[in-house]
């Protein structure tokens, strides 16, 4: 922290919250200066641990003077409120993916978003992975000449439990979504949707009619496919690879194992150990290069974050793609 | 060649007639000997390499009393009646992929295949890549547990001339049909399909209304998800890769480099060589193989080869993902 | 920092002293008290970073009753001195490497250490990387059977100065010591030491008589065969591996990319980014576990740190690489 | 076989005479005309599978008129008698290493070579390794500037019995004269030689006086240095790695694993099967173009292989390692 550090109202403290905040206590240009969760206790930690004003209350936040941006980390459903409140006092927002589940709020939202210009990023923390960001920057160079297909596997350790499933709005609105923007962040274009689901393995997925496998195609207006392959479970690890193949070559992104030791025995040679976790070991240079970001969109620069708008276009794809699964038909989409 | 080795009559000595002709010579149970090609060059030259006697006329080799199975490698549309005067003369047959473009001729034939007895085998090579068979008989054996999704990348080094199009049936009929029977070695009974095409690159494909990139999702009775990733071109070499994902675990078959050499410098780390330049010299040793194979089936053993059955299943899947590319619309399918 | 923290007096503020400040900064089981560099503008530095006083004198630090322990991160002909005067006070000392380059000094030195049971650890993180850590705790574990060779790969991405040269003690006090002590670290037993040296590319070391490129043999009392192989340049980066080879099978620590990005072209496929630039990327893990394993050691627990004897034996064995390069043969050692 | 057919007669009909005999059979340009072996059924066994006519006498393959050239792969003590037959009729020989164990008796054959002008060529096989000479190339081709040093690791699957380690000659020259070979491909001007042994696992060995574990480092003239890493057995299969690093980036020549196949598990992931078992497998092109270059050797061309002067040079350095293993001091040497 230093006299200049951008002072930031934190609103959720659950475990992307405290992520969130770890990260805005080791930042340089940042200090948590405001900590909001209903939970009182859950605030009381945060601030205690990473520093800010603990309160039960998100509206204290708005109201108070030592806050110039808002991360919102709380449930899906506060998002909408808590986004417009934020942008009525001119306030710069970061809020965790999604917007919402419902398409019909966003669109609610979004021209009082356009009108104000108060500056709105989506905690879509991919983008800021050092490696899926590399890949970005050198298909933008051309070093692969035109971009053809985009092939993306994203599958989660183990399934949620079913209560979550429930309120998740689905696999591709809580899951995919990600992916989603991950293939609007290489190809922004998109034109088509078709999507595959299926249920093989979690109780939680078939008792509220979800899916715990999917694959679902996007077709760009340059005619480029991009593949996403989902599970909700990976026996070896966190599972997050991407292929960006172009008419010159291609570029992969591996995952990461958690050790640079591989083993060789009579049995097996060179085999290394699993792949990291899940999100918070492996998007942890994610998040913290997201909030550096944030603090640059904030001061007025420019971002490579999701704005507003991709946050809705990756609802956008998410519920054409649920409709394409339950259709079984491709599904055109529109994001004017 | 021994006293019992199995004579083969070789109709077709374009490349890949070639291929097998090499292979039967190489075979301690086979032996060459007829050859017939309209275009008698080709056959005598075969002949003279591999031995046989030469023709211009297939029927002389349907006549023959030293022929105990035959090998169709002629021009696609030719398959069907050939196959049909061996069967009538009970000689077993290997027929290159595809049985024919048409599944009305497919379906016209098949009752007296069925009826006959008589073993026909389809030209579907890659069942016998070591790897690939490798993997199958690993996930059959459990060791990844409940097959859950099947990944195939298969991409050609270069697209093929605009008139090799016009007559190829399609990307589906002759590139993804090799891609749709390694589908069913691992999952044979395919109950939907959906495909995306597009044209990105390939003036020939754009000139006669194919694609030069795809994707197709198959699903399976079991919810398992098959995805297809196709480009009629690749930089890096014929790129040739699966991956079986499974509830314990995964396998995965890599490309395979010209060399075991790999080069660092300040630059770059690690790199190696392209990958083998196309299907010849990738799966030399799966024709081998597949020969073998069919040798054992000729003599009333049992194969993995794929059977008329496959060969017109396979055709079925290239028929609707043709339909489901151009309805946007997934297809569902029955093989009974 | 908590009310317990283990408060630590450094002297020394350069490229690895700043480097210890910070990791005790951040480290919540330690503070930094006070900070001593005859540069008293470095000292400044650093204490207004990372906190303590500043001081031109170490004298300072042995006097005050707010140092809990030392860190010696001065130039190494200071080392005996400082250890000397800090275990005179009973505070438990972590020296950078080496004691000191003459072995005279160190012996001198010795039967004070022995008799005053201070803690004193020698700062050879390398035993705290992640990686070596966890393969020789798989050697311990009989992972791999009997250890029979263990190869050391240690080259340097560029020559130092020829200044530095000049003071180093040559390649074998200065750089292969690292090696040393991870030998050591695996087979604590040397008994015999054999040396090659040349110097091919570089003109500090051929002013200064001093090799560039290096290969030590050590032969352990079980027989074990270790290899150190040493170059003062790498052209693809800092180059840091390991294998150890046993009975029944082996393990190997890779170099780290700086990306887990691969690129495949035309001309060659699977490259991969250089390696870690030096020591301080590369093992920047290792210097804060080294620190909390000091932590431990000062208030009274076991570490895996290098003791005094460990730095001891290291330049016993630098000694007798340097004489076995110079004589052409073998030198025996005896640590006891 | 055609009529301009090489045609060779071969002496010597043991695991290694049999592959020779198979490449011969295989090589468009060469043809099997004599087999000669005391043990008579082994001759006959040979010349019924590939071709030539048997017979239990070596000297009627020296008297035949339709011997072009003479392969040699009989026990080595028989090797000088031989080789000397064969250039005193002037017929080019290709002789399995070693030449003798004896330099002594080497020494005394040479000049009678060196006059002869016959071509003489020696069967170290690794050198027509692709992967090793496509590394040689590059090097040569200064894509990695100046070798600096070259590491060869060389392990055996498995110990020999103790009778065989009774008459081989030890370690170095039984075992590492294929690596000093391969040192020499690379820098064939060694001036120095440093060799450890230890005996760890092998009763055989030890039995023998021999070693089972050994190091050697050679000494270029130009200031490279050479290490051999070797072991006479390894759990993982057959360990055969190079590594060329230079001034400019490295060329490392990785083991092959049986299968393109990788698993992943919960356990460990990437895991690949194990190495190729032993030479027979891992060198099998070797051999093949081994026996390609010694026909257009012994046609008046030029050629990659071991020149007698080679094997002579091996076997120098085979003595200087063992004469430095027991004495622990280096050995200085000198081919002129």
């Amino acid at each position: 922290m230093t006299e200049n550090s951008l002072r930031i109202g934190l609103i959720g403290t659950g475990r992307i919250g405290q992520v969130h905040a770890a990260n805005i206590a080791a930042n340089p240009d940042a200090s948590l200066s405001r900590v909001a969760d209903p939970f009182i206790d859950g605030a009381r930690g945060v601030a205690e641990r990473f520093g800010g004003r603990a309160t039960a209350d998100p509206d204290e936040i708005f109201a108070a003077d030592d806050v110039d941006a808002v991360l919102i980390a709380s449930p899906t459903p506060t998002h909408v409120g808590l986004i417009e409140k934020a942008v009525d006092r001119g306030i710069p927002v970061l809020c965790e993916k999604p917007i919402d589940l419902d398409i019909a709020r966003v669109e609610a939202l979004r021209p009082k978003i356009t009108a104000a210009g108060v500056p709105v990023a989506l905690g879509f923390n991919r983008r800021f992975d050092p490696a899926f960001a590399e890949v970005r920057a050198r298909v933008a160079a051309g070093e692969i000449g035109a971009l053809e297909q985009l092939t993306i596997i994203s599958r989660d350790p183990a399934a949620p439990p079913a209560d979550y499933i429930a309120l998740s709005g689905g696999i591709f609105r809580d899951m995919t979504i990600h992916d989603f923007d991950m293939a609007r962040f290489f190809l922004p274009d998109i034109v088509e949707v078709s999507a595959v689901g299926t249920t093989m393995f979690d109780a939680g997925a078939r008792a509220h009619g979800d899916f715990d496998t999917a694959v679902v195609t996007l077709t760009a207006a340059t005619g480029a496919v991009v593949t996403i392959i989902n599970s909700r479970h990976s026996a070896v690890g966190y599972d997050q690879r991407i292929e960006a193949f172009g008419s010159g070559g291609s570029l992969q992104v591996a995952n990461r194992s958690t050790s640079l030791v591989s083993h060789s025995s009579a049995a097996r040679v060179e085999a290394r150990a699993p792949y990291e976790d899940f999100f918070l070991q492996r998007y942890a240079e994610a998040y913290a290069a997201e909030l550096t970001s944030f603090i640059a969109l904030a001061r007025g620069g420019a971002s490579d974050s999701s704005s507003f708008e991709d946050g809705r276009a990756a609802l956008i794809l998410a519920d054409a793609a649920q409709r394409s699964a339950q259709e079984h038909a491709a599904v055109t989409v529109r994001f004017a």
